[in-house]
C-alpha cells in the first residue's frame, strides 16, 4: 500500500513527507483558503465552491467561514446541513454527517492521531480514525469531536465538550470527557 | 409578531428561512468581513466600521480581528472594552456588556439555541436569550457564555470554562460547567 | 525599568497605553496579518515571513494559517516544529518551544494575565508569565496553556486541556483543569 492508502484504512502512514499528500492537502487549503475569501452574502459562490472542495455534496446546505479541512474529498454532508463559523475538520480518513445535522462556532472534528511513542511520532508518522454523525444532530459551540467517534442519531452535544467516545442515539451528552446525561 | 419580532422577544422563531433576517444576517456578515480585512494597525478605520457594526459605541475600545457576529445592532458595549482575537457574538437577542469588560482571544457568546426535539429543530426553528455582562469583567481565554447567562459586576472567569449559569458579582468561576471557586 | 523591561521581567506594567509597545504589537500583528492573506500553497514565501516575525527559526518548521501573536520575538520554535491552524500565542513574555514539537488546531499559549482586582485592572495595568514547553511534545486540539506553565519532555496533552499548572515530563495530561493520567 501507498502512503495514501496507509492513511485511507487507518494505519500507521507518514503524513509529512508523502509528496502526493502534500500536494493534495495544499490543494484543499488554497480551495478554503479562497472560498474563506468570498463575501460572506455571495451565497451561491460559496455553494459553488464548496462543492468542489466537497466533491458533492445534498442540495440544502450551508457552511459559514472561515472552513478549513485537509483533503476535502473525506468529507461526506448530508441534506440540511448548516455548520456556524470556524469549523475545522482534519479529515485524513472518512467524515460523514447525516441528515439534518447543525454545528456552532469554532468546531473540530479531528480524524488525525499521532503515537504517543515520541519516537516514532516525531518522524512525521501517523494515523487517522473515522468519524461519523448520525441524521439529527446538533453539535453546540467549541466542541471537539476525536478520532474514530461515531455520534448516533437524535443527539444533542452541549457546547465546550470533547467527545472522546461514541455517543449512543436519542441522547444529549456534554463535558470534558463528553458523557450522556439525558435521554431524548 | 413577525420572525424578526418573535426572536428579539426571545420565541421560537424561523431563523433560516425568513428573508428580513437573512438579509440583515448577510450585511452584517459582509461588514464583519470588511471588517477582518482592514490591515490590524488601521485603528481609527477599524473603530470607524465597528461603530457602524454595533451602532453605537462609547469612546474607548478596541476588537481585535477576526471579529464575527450575526446582526450587531443587538450588542452594546461599554466603556474601555477590549476583546483580544476570535471574538464570536451569535446576537439574535441582546448581548451587553458593562464598563471595563476584558476579553481574552477565542471567546464566544451564543444566544442561539435549538429545540432539543429534533423533528421541530430541523424545520430552522431556533430561539435567543439575551446574555448580559457586568461591569468590571475579565473573561478569560477561549471562554463560552450560553443563552440566557448573566454575569455580574466585579466577575473574573476562567480559561476554557463553559458558562452555562449566572454567575453572581464579586467572584471567580471556572469550569466545564463553570462554577464560583472564590469570592472577591 | 520602562514598561517593556516590567512586561519582561514578569512585573505589572501598562500594556495598554504605553507607545513602544503598542507601536511593536500592531508591527507584529500586521506581519501577521500578511502571512496569513498568502496563499497557503506558497510554502517557502510563509516560512520567510514568519522567520521575520519570530526573528529566528530552526530549517524544519511549518505554522499553518491563520496565525496570530502579539510581539513574535518572545517566541522560540525548536527543530521540526509543526503547528496547525489558527495558534493564538500571546507572546507578552517568553514562549519557548524544544524539538518535535506537533500542535493541533485552535490551541492558544497565553502568557497574558490581569490583576484579580478590578481597580487595578481597569487601569490597563497587566502581567505576563513565560510559558516552556519540552522536547517531544505532543498539544491536542483547542487546548489554552496558561500564564507560567512549563510542560515537561515526551508530553502528550490531550484535546480540550486547560493547562493551568506544570506537567512533568513523560506523561500523558488530559482535562480541565489539565492533570496527568498515566506516565509514558
Amino acid at each position: 500500500m501507498d502512503e495514501k492508502e496507509k492513511m485511507l484504512a487507518g494505519e500507521i502512514y507518514d503524513a509529512n513527507y508523502d509528496e502526493q499528500l502534500m500536494k493534495e492537502r495544499l490543494l484543499a487549503k488554497d480551495k478554503c483558503f479562497e472560498y474563506n475569501n468570498i463575501k460572506p452574502s455571495q451565497i451561491e459562490e460559496r455553494k459553488e465552491l464548496m462543492k468542489k472542495i466537497l466533491g458533492k455534496t445534498e442540495k440544502n446546505f450551508l457552511i459559514e467561514q472561515p472552513f478549513i479541512c485537509d483533503y476535502g474529498y473525506n468529507i461526506k454532508i448530508g441534506e440540511n446541513f448548516y455548520s456556524n463559523h470556524n469549523l475545522v475538520i482534519l479529515d485524513a480518513n472518512k467524515v460523514e454527517f447525516g441528515d439534518n445535522v447543525f454545528i456552532a462556532p469554532n468546531c473540530g472534528f479531528y480524524t488525525a492521531g499521532h503515537p504517543l511513542d515520541y519516537e516514532t511520532r516525531n518522524k512525521g508518522l501517523e494515523y487517522a480514525k473515522p468519524i461519523k454523525v448520525g441524521n439529527n444532530v446538533w453539535i453546540g459551540g467549541n466542541v471537539v469531536v476525536l478520532p474514530g467517534v461515531t455520534i448516533g442519531d437524535n443527539v444533542v452535544i452541549g457546547a465546550g465538550s470533547v467527545v472522546t467516545k461514541d455517543i449512543p442515539s436519542n441522547s444529549v451528552a456534554v463535558g470534558n470527557p463528553c458523557r450522556v446525561i439525558k435521554k431524548i
